[in-house]
């Protein structure tokens, strides 16, 4: 890797010549490669963007001139050429470089960036900021085309003032969003040059292109004909998403983001015997939806990680992509479910849920319908980092009148809770995490709205344990059992409606209660049951808040961050050892 | 008003002539004027519908077809033409007629409705389950040409299915916004006929229009042929804001929601003595940015309600309208602030800041970008009822990290706090309510951040409350001191951070706390205040949250409303003394 090794920073780009620039590109590629078998991650649109990247660090002057990556998964080949090659191998890893745009890791970042639509709007603020000050550096957000159907960047795209300088668009257009791409904007952009154009120039931007995005001299030459421009201007490159790896090429969809693979055959490290808990969603729903002609399903963008695809191909009229538009796609389920015949199933992570808080306010729950939100992706979102936890969902949902929340602690509770959620006549939040899960082959019991469970009966101590936390409220138990204490455990499964009485039980029986969940601790489960208590009188109880500190959390495995944020077994089991020895809870 | 009052429901439309929908139209408007004149409400928006909702209400057959309007502020004549006539002289008053569309009022108002843009996204879901269940009717939302900054509609705009049948999409241009429109789009709808129709037909509608929306034959004519389309279509209709009333036809900004008024002379009735507190804040700010260059102040299509009209007409550079684009403003302040020498101020109600969670979560907290949110009409809404209340946002606010969430109890205060918060180097939200507040001569103090204050000391028990409720919490101290209690309060400034040694003293010299809100009780203060004493031990001290209960609240007077759910200083003294009999205090 000689020549890769040597770019210490994009000026050291200046001066190559174009076939050098095309050696530099194969050799980023097979770095892309090789790291990305061993640590996964998102393989697609870096190696689409590799010719892109270079050409535009050649032609501007970053720092100086600013880059803004929209989504900011594409930004692997930037970090190799400011300086960041040698971490690259830990990219997506605990301590590592961040799978996205990270300001703390090189002044080539401008923003933490993890959901789209946001470049434009960003970039149009560091332009308006750079104009107050009479400076005179270009701005550049670079946006994919799946860009165009999130409303926060058709906001921007309406915003533009005509008269900006020094402000061009990069829209690298390589046909896909993490899935197929939908919408009228798909359509324009596929459509011929004038159409293109038209709709841009519509919106005040020159338009330039479309141009090949893996040919180096037309990148060079166009972006230096750009640079010169007086007006706004939308540069349109069309890429290859997985470029230079044929199997991704050929698959795009499962290569954008990638789990670990083997190099040679391509094939995708061994699968796991037990089955995550989005798989257990769509393989159950697509049972139900097969059975019930009345459940429609709607996601914004998510199909493949959702495991929905399945369901989208054999009921097409059922299930919906609006692509990444995450406020329609609830405001849509609301519409649809104002039909009192339909059962609508909105399928969200719970990160891109925070896009649509007003949408489930005023679209869903005060209209009371009863949307089903099958919120994936609940908890540490590991590789994906500080962007992607679904950490907060709880505070706003709780905050909603009429909202149901609730957690399964396993994929049998999970089959239980979205069969039964419909009959609660309520919009109800499904939350679970993208984890392996136990699917115990036991009939299908209906649950009751508010109604938790006593997992196993102690004398001492009880721990109301959140969705998958209660497997580690099982070995805290078997840790404390070694110093004699004796534990209950409580899986709430509701965090609204709270389960009084099982709660008023809890209480009454025990001196201490630890509640343990996956989110963040000061707008959590916790705090409501803290008001519980008070609300109830229960203030002989010490109580304890087990959850993630209010702080931004980065990427790593799950249990690395679970390690390092005191919510492993062994963190808790000392904590509460400490309390009971002092038999009064200190300041957390 | 005999042939108005002869309409009981749409269908009594059917026969009328031209001539007779004409003097209809007469009948209607003085109606509004009448009732606007007493009330106040949005006049300008139902002037300009009145030849519109005539022409589709006998066009079309209501409730079978649907009518889903945007926003919906512009439903008075809708809901005088369908049984709500007699009720009309109610609107926006303590259990009258609502000033939005409510489908519990009437089986033709479909949805609630009151933030902007919800429309074609809530009608491409109606469609859905109606082609789904294989009927027939019509779905018609009803648009206007602010709408279209707005993501949310960009999103269902791009998601129209061009098969869509049945499907026609109302615009009722009248050029304006709230404020004056901005955008590109707007430059489209004003521009040419083949601009307008190229750029809806590059989003897969059948363009029809412009046409005259005060032009009764016309519209018939129009809608008549738009009928029978199969394919989707857009109307467009242009009409005049305020038509009619020649004082608001010539000033419609002032005139889009009025207060009671002057029929005679249009002049608007007394202005009260005592400023409000955004009238405080938009003093205060131009005064500050004409001193400091570095201050940028951006807002959604507010600058009225937010007064900061003033700011906008000196320092256009620095004062930003955005439009209704609520994710956009969040997102691009980030982008302005992300220039350390920047100071924003990003002015925003407290509702429509629903929108822009994931804007504040990634765009500015994660960024540790100290943009202060200057958040207006927090706590109840009076007369526009549940769409509108800001009783929400400290649930949301208090889940970011790095945020500061404060409020003053007065106009002194808040200035306090503006000019304190930039030093703070935080992401910092100010609330406060749009009511009449004191605003005494006195020399600003530094405010530090997370720092409360005593405002007077007793004995027996302390009252915690937030804001313009320390006034209630005045009046509660009076009516217990005639019981000999003795009362402390305790303004406790920042809700986040909470000011622990303060609260520290209070939990150690008092034995009954009760907390004061004017935000939902199971998300807001309260709660963080219940958790901080159960963190530090303060079991020996009885709790009491005082705020707004968690169902969906309507729309009247805010004495009404704080007495309709005990938050009144009677209510609230007679519950105290009811706890301090029991010494326990039962459940809420």
């Amino acid at each position: 890797m000689t020549k890769l090794s040597s770019i210490q920073s994009p000026k050291d780009l200046q001066s190559l010549s174009i076939d050098e620039l095309k050696s530099l590109a194969q050799e980023i590629r097979h770095n892309i490669i090789d790291v990305m078998a061993v640590n996964g991650g998102h393989l697609g649109s870096n190696m689409g963007i590799v010719e892109l990247t270079l050409a535009l660090h050649q032609t501007y002057n970053s720092p100086s001139d600013k880059f803004i990556f929209d989504v900011s998964h594409q930004v692997y080949v930037h970090k190799m050429l400011t300086g960041r090659l040698a971490q690259f191998p830990t990219i997506r890893q605990h301590k590592g470089l961040s799978g996205f745009s990270h300001p703390e890791e090189s002044e080539h970042d401008h923003f933490f960036a993890g959901h789209a639509g946001t470049a434009l709007s960003l970039a149009l603020g560091v332009a308006k900021s750079r104009d107050l000050n009479s400076e005179t550096f270009h701005v550049l957000p670079i946006i994919g085309d799946a860009t165009f159907t999130c409303g926060l960047a058709l906001e921007a795209l309406n915003n533009i003032p005509q008269d900006l300088k020094r402000f061009t668009i990069i829209l690298n257009d390589n046909t896909m969003s993490i899935s197929d791409n939908v919408g009228a904007i798909t359509h324009i952009l596929e459509g011929k040059k004038e159409t293109c154009s038209s709709f841009f120039k519509q919106h005040g931007l020159n338009y330039v292109g479309p141009i090949d995005g893996h040919n180096i001299e037309e990148l060079l030459d166009t972006l230096e004909q750009v640079k010169e421009s007086d007006h706004p201007t939308l540069l349109h490159v069309l890429t290859v998403k997985g470029k230079g790896l044929e199997i991704a090429e050929e698959n795009p969809i499962p290569w954008h983001g990638c789990s670990p693979f083997d190099k040679v055959t391509g094939k995708k490290s061994g699968t796991p015997s037990k089955p995550k808990f989005p798989q257990v969603f769509g393989r159950h729903l697509l049972k139900m939806a097969e059975k019930d002609p009345s459940i429609v399903t709607v996601t914004p963008a998510m199909p493949l990680g959702s495991c929905i695809t399945e369901l989208m191909d054999k009921c097409p009229e059922r299930c919906i992509d609006v692509g990444i538009a995450e406020g329609h796609s609830v405001t849509y389920s609301g519409g649809i479910g104002s039909d009192a015949n339909k059962k609508v199933v909105c399928s969200i992570y719970a990160t891109f849920l925070q896009r649509a808080f007003d949408n489930l306010f005023q679209d869903v729950c005060l209209q009371q319908i009863p949307v089903v939100f099958a919120l994936d992706r609940s908890g540490i979102a590991t590789g994906d980092g500080a962007t992607h936890h679904g950490i907060y969902d709880i505070s706003f949902l709780n905050a909603m009148p009429n909202m149901v929340i609730c957690q399964p602690r396993d994929g049998h509770v999970l089959k239980e809770l979205l069969e039964s959620s419909f009959s609660w006549k309520k919009p109800t939040t499904i939350r679970y995490p993208n984890m392996a899960t136990e699917e115990p082959d036991l009939p299908i019991k209906k649950r009751h709205l508010g109604k938790g469970e006593v997992l196993t009966k102690g004398t001492d101590i009880a721990l109301i344990s959140l969705g998958h936390m209660n497997q580690v409220a099982f070995s805290v138990r078997d840790l404390l059992a070694k110093e004699n204490i004796s534990v209950t455990i409580v899986d709430p499964i509701f965090v609204k409606p709270l389960d009084s009485e099982l709660l008023t039980d809890v209480f009454l029986s025990h001196k201490y209660v630890a509640t343990i969940e996956e989110h963040s601790v000061n707008a959590g489960m916790g705090i409501l049951i803290n008001t519980f208590a008070i609300r109830n009188g229960f203030s002989n109880v010490q109580i304890r808040n087990f959850g993630i500190p209010d702080t931004f959390i980065h990427q790593g495995s799950h249990n690395k961050i679970l390690a390092s944020i005191g919510l492993d077994p062994e963190s808790i089991a000392q904590q509460i050892l400490k309390d009971y020895a002092q038999e009064k809870v200190p300041a957390l």
